[in-house]
């Protein structure tokens, strides 16, 4: 039995304090399957009025599911007991426009002034997408890639923030794609449906740009090429919510910390209660 | 105003009474907004069970509107005062496994021993998808192409009769694939979600089969060849009702009526009562 196999059975408040306690390493993928894991964005008071104007106007990539008050890091209602400075296994910290890096705790750069924005995370449906008989390409084996890819789709700007559009990518089998949309449309708090079906070119992402963007915006993601996939199998790109990281990077915000790579935050919400039919 | 104009105002039932008065000629493609067009098949009452397990286990080609009992050619409750030997504008006629050509009427085959099927047509729900700004390419400027092609999906074998899976093709903006696929899965009795979204060649569509399969399975429609898409613009395929024409040449059957390429019986049923959410 590997580890995984033992981590799976981790409740969200027991990932959380073992977060708090430093005894997590690794990511979030496949914990807690059933619950809702949520992208972390952290911004001064000064900011906030902009991003919150910017995710509701591009709830595909940014929906909301929990906006705190200013300095409050506790997130009630969403998850009990729970501390957002602690309970992630890792940050990362934007400054001007760029990552400095990723830290553990974020309990000495917090301040009274800053307002904490938890955004749905399209991992939440992967446990039903599995339990379905789709095979996610990057759990296969040993890979645990995610494909994650800048668009050239531009969201609604709001205020200073301007972003193109970070998209996650899962590879389906072409007859099946219709129940794929069909599933995923039901959790809109966590991406919904598909944004985009089919050739990956159509929205800009091509083996070139792919090295571009990764190199203009250095979020600290693997550079994920493109896989070469059979031409049965089609690629359905959703929204994803590390489009505020590329957003800092864009539009030079002074001061942005989110969640760690593939390091979500772990709510008490289960999936389907977000289930909108 | 051209002839096209004019003709959009006339009912199911004018269109059936001109229809039967031979005043009609041309496609029902465009004809009665709003309501259900269906394909016809007759068959003689000894492959009648064997075709409706056909159509009963290959829902998404054959969805099933409507059977009669043999040497019923009136389909009450489906289209009021018709009769399905004189009120469409063509029918095709298959002998052992062949087309043997299109006639205006079959009154004169037509005998007490044939069974009637309405299967529903995709050309129904292109109104709703037009009303939400797509683009059916093949409406465009003089086009009136609808895109038709043997696969390589094979359909549950029923009796005597086996297939290949006819599919209609319609070419959608892969930032808009979601949406079609929510449309359509209202109408499972007008083929419903999509069978298949992308590269056609991933279910054996292309230039080189298209031309073997056009004359293998002769059943009177244009050899369309695969349109030059964009790359932004996703083909997207659904069950086409032309299959039981394929399964007459395939299984060879001695005797098969159905409509006329494009020429299709319509129905009193309005698409929205046919919306199953």
């Amino acid at each position: 039995m590997n580890q995984m196999t033992n981590l799976t059975r981790l409740s969200p408040k027991d990932v959380r304090r073992l977060s708090r306690n430093r005894k997590l390493v690794g990511t979030t993928i496949s914990l807690c399957e059933g619950y809702v894991q949520a992208n972390l964005v952290i911004l001064p008071e000064k900011d906030a009025f902009d991003f919150l104007l910017f995710c509701e106007r591009n709830p595909k990539p940014c929906p909301l599911l929990w906006v705190s008050s200013p300095g409050d890091p506790h997130p009630d209602g969403v998850a009990e007991n729970a501390d957002l400075r602690t309970d992630l296994i890792k940050y990362k910290v934007f400054r001007n426009g760029k990552l400095m890096g990723e830290i553990e705790d974020i309990t000495d750069i917090w301040d009274s002034n800053l307002v904490a924005f938890l955004i749905g995370c399209s991992l939440s449906f992967d446990q039903i997408l599995l339990q379905a008989g789709f095979h996610l390409y990057y759990r296969q084996g040993d890979q645990t890639r995610v494909y994650v890819y800048v668009s050239n789709i531009h969201c609604k700007s709001a205020g200073r923030f301007s972003s193109p559009m970070v998209v996650s990518m899962r590879p389906i089998p072409g007859d099946r794609v219709s129940e794929v949309v069909a599933i995923t449309s039901r959790y809109p708090k966590v991406h919904g449906s598909p944004v985009y079906i089919g050739d990956p070119a159509g929205i800009g992402i091509d083996h070139e740009t792919i090295i571009q963007m990764t190199k203009k915006y250095d979020i600290g993601i693997v550079n994920n090429l493109l896989p070469t996939l059979p031409n049965n199998i089609t690629p359905v790109f959703w929204g994803c919510g590390i489009t505020p990281q590329v957003a800092a990077i864009e539009s030079k915000v002074e001061f942005m910390i989110t969640h760690g790579s593939g390091t979500l935050f772990i709510t008490d919400l289960k999936l389907e209660d977000l289930a909108v039919f």
